[in-house]
């Protein structure tokens, strides 16, 4: 490959990450859910999980990281700290789908043996954006995966 | 720094990864309690978790590999598919520890809003040990972290 389709192809799987953590981070932060159950309001949030806000907050990182590291020029001497930057990002991302995934995955299917009763039920629209989110921020995993085996190929000996 | 104190210094982190990970792998299967609980007698178990399973098969997975890479010999030619290698297993790594430490603090301190409760009270010993092993798996990530720094600083252009 030459070295200005590298570049190309570089630009397009950081707008790509860019497009990703974006998606997830609004799609989390619009979720939003008010039923009835029982005659109790349930009011389902983002915010009322903590690994829900970690996840928002990391891909809200990560989206303005994907913008900024637009604008760094190709310079051989900065390949090294974006190869380190692009890492700690990845594992940032990495870290909250799974958080996240972990949580929604005891809203969808339970805890029999904790007593944690599954949700999803009764807030059906709320768990399919969580999902919608969660599967976009797992792209942009898999997007930042890439670029990093990118990098490691064309920059290490 | 020299070239044989370096290895030596990447032949003691590793050793320390292994440490880490076989640790948190054996602290989580081996985590279990029996309790009685208003004449119902519980059971806790790290498989009665996917997130806990997840965590002690991953750090399994971890503890083999940082077993593994012990005999590959420091050649240069190797220091790529290293590279790579050791990012996925830190991916691994991270995403245990964030799966299992999200499950961790809903057991922890419940989440009001799902109507799930904390349980900890109930088995504190299970919880102990489950938080011992997230604490092991998180040492884990960051010998990997130091790791992937000293060979990207070692040998990227």
């Amino acid at each position: 490959m030459g070295k200005a389709s590298s570049r190309a192809c570089t630009l397009l799987f950081r707008l790509l990450a860019l497009a990703a953590t974006a998606t997830a981070t609004i799609v989390m932060a619009t979720s939003h859910e008010k039923t009835t159950f029982f005659n109790i309001q349930i009011e389902a949030k983002f915010q009322h999980t903590p690994a829900f806000k970690f996840f928002a907050i990391a891909n809200a990182i990560g989206a303005l990281y994907s913008l900024i590291i637009l604008f760094v020029p190709p310079v051989t001497s900065y390949s090294r700290l974006v190869l380190a930057s692009d890492m700690v990002i990845t594992m940032l991302l990495t870290a909250a789908v799974a958080a996240a995934g972990a949580v929604g995955q005891v809203g969808k299917k339970g805890n029999e043996h904790a007593g944690w009763l599954p949700i999803c039920g009764q807030i059906p629209k709320f768990c399919d954006q969580v999902m919608g989110s969660l599967v976009c921020g797992f792209i942009a995993v898999l997007v930042y995966l890439v670029l990093l085996f990118h990098t490691i190929h064309t920059h290490t000996s």
